[in-house]
């Protein structure tokens, strides 16, 4: 047997690993365009923040390692540019000479990976305009930074690429812009999660330019220059493009294989594309969404390695599926974390899905026991059933922690209640006797019971705002004590602390929906099931006032002080 | 509704707290021994360490707090000494002044905990010799530290509060000796894993004393004489005892509840005794584990919590159940962490279970990245089914994180390949592409599908060993590279590198069984594969030559150089 891989990163270094491991006398050949294979792709990055400083690190798998270990032929710098599905043959070109040459193959892996997406505007030529995909896109960054000693960079795209460029030329002393097209940075947030990581940018001296339209590029006298639609251009010394990416399936489509979602390459469970001979994997591909069930593109080196191994299995006979993907990822940026997994809010509402959230801050281990840091998870979840369908937590150490298991519950079509039953390990330096898993779970029970009512801010504020004055009007309600409530509050919001609540409760107005928060929402819970139980009507404000300066710092609710409707915030 | 919980830490003080959340009207009352409520009485042995250095961190509840905010009638120092069913009463001693009073009750719920076991010996009446479970114990050591000096102690018992005592005193600067019946700390690790933790308490200067019991206690002038069964007699300036803790069922005994395993007192789901009017919840209780479905009593903090809520919402009318516990727990030993979940293999064998387990020594994260720690990992499966049944990791950062995740796909049911398919959040400051958790079900997916067989340590040397000689024996074969080798091997075994294997194939005894290692195991079941494939009979050596060193270095194969039938190792 002789099966063919193109593309020798992740999904396909694995797939003939794999192959090696179960067929010691299968022929196996890689194809690569770069001149690299099995690197480390995910690394590149931070290779030009100097955080990784030997270059040996990247590349630590060469062709000759490959065919020392697993006799797999590796072959750097070829291109397949054609595939003649009835003759199975792959059409390759040596981009040294230019020459061009047939394969034979029994089985061929497609692994070509997703390209940067060019929105093809003008200037994106420009020698100072880089992308960042490849070993050799690295080591171009990294040549033209000890070369140039860039003093500023504009980064044009807020995803995983965008900010990990971001933050290793910000440690490397440059001063960063990053441009997004939408309103906030990092598509698997929602945008009030996404506020904190906005503010934290800024925390650290980059710029975030969010509504932004890029509409090209010039060159400058030693520098470049970013058009934008509305405003003053950027200009800066160097600019990175990382607008996306988009499956490389054009040798796919060239041989008529079947396309899904935005071009990908379509697959079976057991990752075969319409021809039965040819497989594809990693990047190029459409993968079931693991809670949607709907087609979804998800370019993760996870899911990637995954599929390497399961093609290779199918291509030996063994029986393997892939189940779907639910875009699990984990973003560095300075010493916050930004772990995602599967749906956020927005888009479990788009998918058709009755979904809502809390947001909950709980610290990462008990906070006697020193150098707690706080978390801020927000966990989706289905109205009806309970059913977990997503998480997003940006916080200290441990947040990836929390995003594995909650990925793992996801995994395991788990509801809020078995959340609540997870039995996790506890010391005072990892975690609480309560993990905040346990406590999202018990977040979720108490509104699916119908214990209490949650509102968000953007809905509280107006409510209360919209209708002010009127008898019917909703009043805020701060249960915080006096210290904290005299470092910012809502204006306009009555105050009675948590522990005066049940002597003051002639205080508050009768008949009229009380909005209570607190600093994180756990407070205002406890003052929720007090204020129910003495029969008045009142709703939970999810995030309580912390989550709420996060969002103002960072300018999404109307800014100098006015609140929808014209109320002072 | 009037309410009586007789305990005020874990399971108690958060049966209360939901109370009241459901509850407005209810009268709750907390009768508590101790002289503090709802202490963090993990956390004490970080005071006693100096860790934690405000007292008042580990008292943040207050009788007074509890009022304020939950109108809770918290009773420190008074003691429940007996319950009437009939009446619905419970006889409370007043610590102070010892007088008694009957306190009527409409539902009663014990969380008392579990006592220090007291191995009734000679001399544990010495003011030298402490136990741990108050807060009145921890600052009575501490005091004592702070007013003695002490230089040496002596700690008999090596689970969780043993070795945090032990680990506290050290970082104190005492010199430390451990006491252990058994043949190894920690009986929530196997003996193979607990090795590596002997080894860790050893680096930092603590004695390990293994199979040694203590007969007995005497004072010394200025200290105290640890008297043992066999060898000579520990003399320091102080002793704990931390034999392990016991249910505190005296109360439900004398009452006629039903007591299961070793006294514990028998519940049902609903968390209800023989009496239904009676609830309990914590340490004092049997539960039913989560793997195996037999009683079992599991001391901590996370499953006492979660059972007083729901113990609480039974009360409230709120059908809950506690579905079981799986024992999942962490250890922070100096740098190391050490962390469980589920059964050990022993605990599985014994249980009945056809079980089995790898092990593997993946890094926290992405070599290439700067900071990646290594963990030992593992994992306990059943033969037929692949279930997963237990984890253990002993090792770096992310330890914990592991441990989590595998508790979570335990509760699930999952099995080995549902761990391979777990879609966890990855990037090289995190994870690797294929995390630890999805190699462990590879590693196990390949051994159920009769991909590779594997063999242990123990049985791999005195199979090698015990027909050494014989054309029939089996031979070890060590594949790592020369420089490997040169800093030690097994003696008597083969050598060839993997990378040569395919060359060197003639070089190897046809005939006879090979039993292959490497460093860690991976680079071994490489060169199985290649093996098998080409005719050989072969096996993967568990844990690799790291696994084994480990091992050496404990003492736990027999010492001197020699293994077992006289073979040198």
């Amino acid at each position: 047997m002789k099966v063919v891989i193109i593309g020798g990163v992740a999904g396909g270094a694995t797939a003939a690993a794999r192959l090696r491991r179960l067929n010691e006398a299968a022929e196996i050949v890689i194809i690569e365009r770069t001149g690299y294979v099995s690197y480390a792709n995910c690394g590149l990055p931070y290779y030009i923040g100097g955080v990784i400083t030997d270059r040996a690190k990247l590349t630590l798998q060469t062709p000759e390692s490959f065919w020392d270990r697993f006799r797999i032929d590796v072959r750097v710098r070829q291109e397949a540019v054609s595939i003649d599905r009835g003759a199975r043959t792959v059409s390759i070109r040596r981009l040294d000479d230019g020459s061009v040459y047939a394969e034979r193959y029994d089985k061929l892996i497609l692994s070509p990976g997703a390209r940067p997406v060019d929105p093809g505007m003008p200037g994106t030529d420009s020698e100072r305009l880089f992308t960042l995909r490849t070993v050799e896109d690295t080591f171009r960054i990294h040549d033209f930074v000890k070369r140039e000693h860039p003093q500023t960079a504009t980064i044009v795209g807020g995803g995983f690429i965008g900010l990990e460029m971001a933050e290793n030329l910000s440690e490397r002393g440059l001063d960063v812009t990053v441009v997004q097209r939408g309103s906030h940075l990092m598509p698997t947030l929602d945008q009030d999660m996404a506020a904190i990581l906005h503010n934290n940018l800024r925390k650290h001296g980059i710029r975030v330019l969010l509504d932004a339209n890029v509409t090209g590029f010039s060159a400058l006298n030693e520098g470049i220059r970013t058009a934008l639609a509305e405003g003053a251009p950027l200009d800066a010394d160097l600019a990175i493009m990382a607008v996306g990416v988009a499956p490389e399936s054009t040798l796919a489509r060239e041989a008529g294989l079947e396309l899904g979602l935005r071009g990908a390459i379509k697959v079976d469970e057991h990752l075969r594309t319409s021809d039965p001979d040819i497989y594809a994997v990693g990047d190029a591909i459409e993968v079931k969404h693991a809670v949607t069930g709907k087609p979804a593109l998800i370019a993760l080196a996870g899911p990637a390695n995954k599929q390497g191994r399961i093609a290779a299995d199918n291509i030996c006979g063994i029986d393997r599926t892939f189940k779907g993907s639910q875009g699990s990822s984990v973003l560095k940026m300075f010493d916050l974390t930004v772990a995602t997994t599967g749906l956020t809010l927005r888009a479990a509402q788009a998918a058709g899905l009755a979904a809502d959230a809390v947001v909950l801050t709980p610290a990462n281990h008990a906070t006697y026991y020193p150098g707690s840091e706080s978390l801020v998870m927000k966990v989706i979840f289905e109205q009806n059933t309970g059913r977990i369908l997503g998480a997003q937590i940006v916080g200290g150490a441990g947040s990836d922690k929390r995003i594995d298991v909650i990925a793992t519950a996801i995994r395991a079509g788990m509801d809020a209640t078995d959340l609540t039953e997870l039995d996790l390990a506890y010391a005072p330096p990892y975690a609480s006797a309560k993990d905040p898993v346990n406590m999202a779970g018990y977040l979720i029970e108490n509104i699916l019971e119908g214990r209490v009512e949650q509102v968000g801010w953007s809905e509280a504020l107006e409510l209360a705002a919209c209708e002010h004055g009127s008898e019917a009007s909703p009043v805020l309600l701060d249960t915080r004590t006096a210290d904290e409530v005299a470092r910012g509050s809502v204006e306009g919001a009555l105050h009675v602390p948590l522990d005066e609540l049940r002597e003051r409760l002639d205080e508050l107005p009768g008949g009229r929906r009380l909005l209570v928060f607190c600093q994180s929402g756990l407070r205002s819970y406890v003052a929720c099931r007090i204020l129910t139980q003495h029969g008045f009507s009142c709703a939970n404000v999810s995030g309580g006032y912390g989550f709420l300066e996060q969002t103002l710092r960072d300018g999404a609710l109307p800014p100098s002080g006015t609140g929808p409707c014209g109320r002072q915030v």
